[in-house]
C-alpha cells in the first residue's frame, strides 16, 4: 500500500497548524469583537441543498465540482462547497431568529477541480455575514470587522470598494445589452491584472466597438483617491441605478470614516465574478506580499436566500470570506515564523523524576505551558530535544538543585543559565 | 424542494456553539499547557488508508460505516471515521518527526451508521496522543492532562484505570482460550452496568464452568480503594503478562501521585471494546449527570502503528479521545448554560449614528464585544432585542447625553441605569 494524501489535500505540521491557529484565533476574537455569534453546519449536505443554487444552470464547473456520496439508505449527499448555501439553508430552516442575525461560520469547504500552486480540494474558509440589514452600515461594520483583523494580524493591507448597482449602471449608459453584462464584467475585471489596453483588446475581439470599450473604462478606471473616483462618476453616470449605486457609495465612504476605517479605497472596476452580489462588493489586497491575488473578499446579496428559499421578498444580507490558507501563507512570508512547538519550557530531570513531574504541574497550574522529558535522556541529548523545537527554556532539575531549593533556566538561545526559585522562575516565564 | 439536514447531522445555534467553543478552547488550552503540540490531517482520505486497519477483518461493521466517494478521476476515497488511523498515516509519512512526539488533534469524523439519541452521522473528537515512549510516564501525562480538563470545566469525574495485561493475566490464568479473550472481556465490561450475577449467566451461558466465570469475576471486582484492589491482584495473580500489568499499574499509580491526580481509580473489570490496546487503559465519567456512558477514553496502542505501516517493530503510542459532543451535553446540563450572544454590551444610538460608531469603535478597541443597532429602531425595540439575545448590558447614546459626556450604561438584568463617562464605562464592562 502506497501511503499518500488524497489528491489535492494536505496535513499540517505543528509549524504550520500553530500559524493556522493563530489566524483563525483573532479572525474569531475580531468576529466576536464586533458582536458576531459563531454558528456551526456541517460538513455533509443533501445534494440536493447544495444543488439547488446552481438551478439557473450558470456555474455549471462548480456544480461538476461538488464531492457527492451517497449513505446506507442510499440517499444522495454531497459535501458543501462553499459557506454560504449551508448558511442560507440555516436561515430557511429557523425563520425565528431575531434580524438583524450576525453570525460568522469557519470551516473546510470540498472542491473536487483541477489542483494547482495554492489551489487544493480541502480548504478552509472564515465567513461572517449579516442577514436582515438593507442599510449600508451593515456593509460598513462587516468592512470595519475586516480592518480591524488585517491591523491585529500587522497586515500591510489596503481594501478595495464597488457596487454592483455602479458596474452595471455605466453598462447601461454605455447601452451594453443585460445578456452581456457578466462576460463584458469579467473582462473589466481583468483591468489591474492585464491593464487598459488589453481589456479594450479583449471587448472590441467579443464585438463591442472600440469608442464603447474606451468609455466604459475611462469610466471605470480609479482616480488619485476615492473622492475624486466619485465625482468623475457623478458626473458621467445617468442611469438611476447608477445613481443609486453611486449613493449607496457614498453612505458606506461616510459610515467607514465614521468607524474609523482608513483602508478603504473607491474602485469602479472591482467586479468579482459571482452574478449573485446586488450592492457593494469588496476585496482586501496586500502590499509588500508576493501574494497578488485577494486574502478577502465579498459583498451584498440581497437576493441570494429569498431565491434560494424559493420566495420572491428579498432577505438581505451582506458579508466576507477569509482566505485562511493564503493568509497563513502571506502571515508566514511576512513574519517569517517558524514556531515549531506551544511550549514555553522544557523540564529536564536528573535523577529527579517524581520532583520533576511536580515541579512540571506547578508551572502548568500557573499557566506556564511545560513539557517535560519522557525518556529520561542525559542533559546533552535533552538540550537539543528543548532546541529541535525551538522551546525558549530549559528548567534542569538536579538533585543539588533541589537541595538548594534553587533550580538552573537555561535561556535557549543565549545559553545564559541562572539559579532562581520556583517563583521567580514562574514570574520570568509569564513575563 | 424539502429544506433538511442530511440524515444524522445537524446544525449548531449560536447558543450551542458557544458552549462547543468552550469546551475546544479549554481542552486546547489544556493541550498546550502540556506541552502537546497541534497537528491537521484531511477529511478525506484514501480508502485503502481508512480500509487498512481493517485488514485482520473484525470490525467489519466499522468498515461498512465509512462514507466512500471518488473524485473526478476515479480515486477511491473515503471520509476519516476516528483520527488515530489518519494520524497513523502522518506518522508513517513523516518519519523523521523528533520522539517522543506529543500532539492533539481535533476535528469531525464520520460514521454511516444508525442514528439513535446521541448518536450522530458526523461528530467531534478531540484527542490528544504520544509517540515514542513505552514508559508509564506517558500515560501518566495523558491521564493528568484529561484531569485539569475535567477540573478547568468544574466536573465531578473519576477516571478508571485499567491494564490489558492485568485483564489477559487473569484470563490465561483462568484458563480461557486466547481466541475467547475478546468475547469474555465484552462481557466482562458490562460487570458495572448489569452486574456480577447477570454477566456471570451471560458467561456461561456461552459455555464457561460456573466456577471459572466466578474466579474471573472476584478476581475482577474492584475493593475498596486502588491500592486494596492492587492488594487482591498482587496476590491472586500467577501468568507473566499478568504479574508485568500489577508492575506497570503500580508504575503508573505512581506517576499519578507525582502529578498530583486524585481522581483516578483502579478498576480491573474495565475492559473497553477495542482489541489493539496493549497496556494502561482509561475511561471517564461523571459523577451527579444523567451521562452515565464515560466522555473520554483511550488507552495505549504500542502495535497499531507499526501494524499499520507493515512492520515488525513497535512504535509505542498512548492517547486519549474527548467526546466533545458528550462533554457539551454534560456541560449544559450541570451549568444550565444558555448564552446567546458573544457581545457584552448593546449600543442603541437615538439619533446618533455617526457618534454611536466611534464609541462603538472605542469599545471594541478596548477588548469589549460591542454590538450596534443597524436597524435605527426605537429604544424599546432594541432593548428587547438586546434582552432577546442575553446581552448584559445596552449602552443609550442620546445626543443630551453626548452633550453632558457622560452615557446611560443600563444593567439589563436588574434594569438599572447609570451615567458614566466612556472610559468609566470600559472600565466596568472590562470587569
Amino acid at each position: 500500500m502506497e501511503l499518500d494524501n488524497a489528491k489535492g489535500t494536505r496535513d499540517f505540521s505543528p509549524e504550520e497548524k500553530i500559524l493556522r491557529d493563530k489566524i483563525i484565533k483573532v479572525l474569531k476574537e475580531t468576529c466576536e469583537n464586533y458582536g458576531f455569534n459563531p454558528v456551526e453546519t456541517p460538513i455533509i449536505e443533501k445534494y440536493e441543498t447544495l444543488a439547488a443554487k446552481f438551478a439557473a444552470g450558470e456555474e455549471s464547473d462548480a456544480l461538476k465540482e461538488i464531492f457527492r456520496l451517497t449513505d446506507q439508505g442510499d440517499r444522495k449527499l454531497g459535501l458543501r462547497f462553499d459557506l454560504t448555501v449551508p448558511f442560507s439553508r440555516y436561515i430557511a430552516m429557523n425563520p425565528n431568529v431575531k434580524m438583524p442575525f450576525k453570525k460568522y461560520m469557519a470551516g473546510e469547504v470540498f472542491r473536487d477541480g483541477p489542483i494547482k500552486t495554492g489551489r487544493y480540494r480541502q480548504f478552509t474558509q472564515f465567513d461572517p455575514d449579516i442577514v436582515g440589514c438593507r442599510e449600508m452600515i451593515a456593509d460598513a461594520e462587516i468592512l470595519a470587522l475586516a480592518d480591524s483583523a488585517f491591523r491585529k494580524l500587522k497586515f500591510d493591507f489596503y481594501i478595495e470598494l464597488n457596487n454592483r448597482k455602479i458596474l452595471d449602471g455605466v453598462l447601461t449608459d454605455a447601452g451594453v445589452k443585460e445578456k452581456d453584462w457578466f462576460s463584458v464584467t469579467v473582462s473589466i475585471d481583468k483591468l489591474k491584472k492585464i491593464g487598459k489596453k488589453e481589456v479594450e483588446k479583449e471587448l472590441t475581439a467579443n464585438g463591442m466597438k472600440k469608442d464603447k470599450a474606451e468609455f466604459i473604462l475611462d469610466t471605470l478606471s480609479p482616480e488619485k483617491d476615492s473622492s475624486a473616483t466619485l465625482k468623475k462618476l457623478e458626473k458621467t453616470i445617468k442611469s438611476a441605478e447608477g445613481k443609486q449605486g453611486i449613493e449607496e457609495m457614498n453612505e458606506l465612504l461616510g459610515y467607514l470614516k465614521d468607524l474609523n476605517v482608513k483602508t478603504a479605497v473607491f474602485n469602479p472596476s472591482l467586479a468579482r465574478g459571482l452574478a449573485y452580489y446586488t450592492g457593494p462588493i469588496f476585496e482586501i489586497f496586500l502590499n509588500k506580499s508576493s501574494i497578488t491575488s485577494s486574502v478577502a473578499g465579498g459583498g451584498r446579496y440581497d437576493r441570494l436566500i429569498g431565491n434560494y428559499l424559493g420566495k420572491q421578498e428579498e432577505i438581505p444580507a451582506t458579508g466576507i470570506s477569509f482566505g485562511v490558507d493564503v493568509i497563513t501563507e502571506a502571515l508566514r512570508e511576512k513574519d517569517r515564523l517558524d514556531e515549531k512547538s506551544v511550549a514555553k519550557v522544557y523540564v529536564i530531570p536528573i535523577k529527579t523524576v517524581k520532583e520533576s513531574l511536580s515541579i512540571a504541574q506547578e508551572l502548568r497550574e500557573a499557566g506556564i505551558n511545560t513539557d517535560i522529558d519522557l525518556l529520561n535522556r542525559g542533559i546533552s541529548k535533552n538540550l537539543a530535544f528543548a532546541n529541535s523545537y525551538g522551546i525558549p527554556y530549559a528548567l534542569i532539575v538536579g538533585e543539588r538543585e533541589l537541595a538548594s531549593g534553587k533550580l538552573n533556566l537555561r535561556d535557549m538561545k543565549s545559553g545564559k543559565e541562572e539559579a532562581l526559585s520556583t517563583e521567580k522562575i514562574i514570574s520570568r516565564l509569564k513575563s
